[in-house]
Order: C-alpha cells, then structure tokens, then sequence
C-alpha cells in the first residue's frame, strides 16, 4: 500500500475484507460440522447454513464493487481461532453425546461475532452514505441473526437433554 | 488428564476455562484501550467495564467453586485473534480520527463473543441443575449485554460522525 489507512472509508475496506475471509473459512467449515453433528436437524441447519454463506459471500462482493475494490481477503484471526475451537471439540468430544452441544456452542460464537461485524458495517455504510451497500449487508445481518435464533431452539430443545442424558 | 473429557460436565468445565481466560486478557487490554480512545466518553466506557470485568473473574471464580475445581483458564485462541485485532486497529490508525470507530467495533466483537459464550454456559448450567451457577452467569451476560448497548449508542452518537468528518 502505498498510504497507511487513515480514515472510516478505509476501516470500512479493511474490516469488509475480514469478515470476506471469515464467511470463506465458514463456507468451508461447515460441510465438516454438518458431518460429525449427531442429531439430523442439527446437521440440517449446518447444511442451510452454508447454503446461505454462499449469498452472503456475493452479496459482499457486491459491496466490494460498490466501493470500486476487487473483493479480496484478509487473514481474520478472529474466526481462525473460533475454528480452531470447534476443531478442538471435535477432536476432544467426537465420540460423545455432549459434541452437538460443543458443535452449536462454537457455531453460536462465530454467529455472534458475524452479526457483531455487519451490525458495525451497517452503522458506517449509513455513515459514509453507502445507502446501495446498506440493504446487503441488513439481508446478510438477518440471516445470521435468524441462525442464531435457531441454533438456541436446537440447543433448548434437544441436544443439552441429549448431552446430559 | 486421564482420561478425554466425554460428557456436558467436562464441556461446561472447558468453557468455564475458555472464559475466564478471555476475561483475564480482556481485564489486560481494556486499560491500552482506554488510553488510546480519543472521545472522553469511549475512555470512559473501557474503563468502567474494566472494573465491571474484575467483579466478572471473581463470578468465574465462585463458578469454578461450585463445581469443585480450581479457577484454571486455558488458551482461548478466539479472544487472542480478536486482540490480535484491536491491536491492528490500534496500529493503523493510531492516528487517525477513526480510531476510535475501530476501537468500538473491536470492542463489540469481543462482548458479542462473551454474550454467546455465556448464554451457552447458562444453558449448560440450567441443564446440569447448576442451580447457584446460574444467577452468576446471567448478571454477567446482563452486563456484557448492556455494555454491547452503551458501546452501540456511543457509536451512532459520537464516534462515527467524528471519524467521517
């Protein structure tokens, strides 16, 4: 770069390319979740999951056109370590009835940290007049908000009485 | 460890850990943050909720008793990447007028991150019939909850309009 970044258009940029990289790690994380998940619904809302972070994804690439940049990553620790915890249940409770509850606990963590990103885009594409971008990023805050909402039913209703069982 | 942690008493143990590590950095970077915020008022917010997050480890600590075992944190890599973060923001626009906008956004991801791991250990606890547990943990998710909420107004009222100026 030829500058060092320095005012709300870039942060937009910088923090639009982390979440870009996180939802291409969920992408490929969730076929492996949907697999070791005992319960079918449980699998069933992995697999739903990823269907919806593959319109997540264009719908970012949207937003990268929008402000006149190539839509490309940047290596999001923050994600890398909530996968490195779900990887860590499933290696330490793969072959226990508590792993769908430790799999929804990390799926709930990187749902958090998603609405928590595009509630913060959101707020500065409404500050920096991006009023195109807005509806893209709501429709995608939605989603991850309705999964989130989901994955708690699951967990209330089946897998933590299964777990304990 | 003798054996592999099989069932939801060993994953609410684990999680225990994973928190109270967490909670530990984020009593360590909270003091930075403040310091580095440019709005009195965002200063402010860090603070306070640095004296909030001692009461909170000494909360973990009562929990840990409850269930018999000494307070032990373990690595979180997810709290790591997200200070790994907010020490990037800290950086690159360490100078800027959207600093402090980074600052909020880092700090939003790391209380949303909490807000879903309590909610998790509050759903275990309930489950477990950890009776005492769980007030414990629901009056630090309330807090965790409504410092999501104070740092949300602090960011539409003040820090955005300051960084798009």
């Amino acid at each position: 770069m030829s500058r060092q970044p320095k005012d709300l258009n870039d942060l937009f940029h910088e923090t639009l390319k982390d979440i870009y990289f996180a939802e291409k790690q969920i992408l490929r994380t969730l076929p492996k979740m949907a697999r070791k998940a005992n319960a079918g619904q449980l699998s069933e809302a992995f697999e739903q999951h990823r269907m919806e972070t593959e319109g997540q994804i264009e719908r970012l690439e949207k937003v990268f056109e929008l402000i006149g940049k190539s839509p490309r990553g940047k290596t999001c620790d923050a994600i890398m370590g909530m996968i490195e915890e779900g990887k860590e249940v499933m290696e330490d409770f793969g072959d226990s009835e508590a792993l769908d509850a430790g799999l929804l606990a990390a799926a709930q963590a990187v749902e958090h940290y998603e609405i928590s990103r595009y509630g913060t885009l959101i707020a500065w594409a409404e500050q920096l007049g991006l009023t195109d971008a807005v509806p893209l990023l709501e429709e995608t805050l939605a989603e991850e908000k309705r999964t989130d909402v989901l994955l708690s039913k699951l967990a209330l209703s089946q897998v933590n009485t299964k777990a304990a069982a």
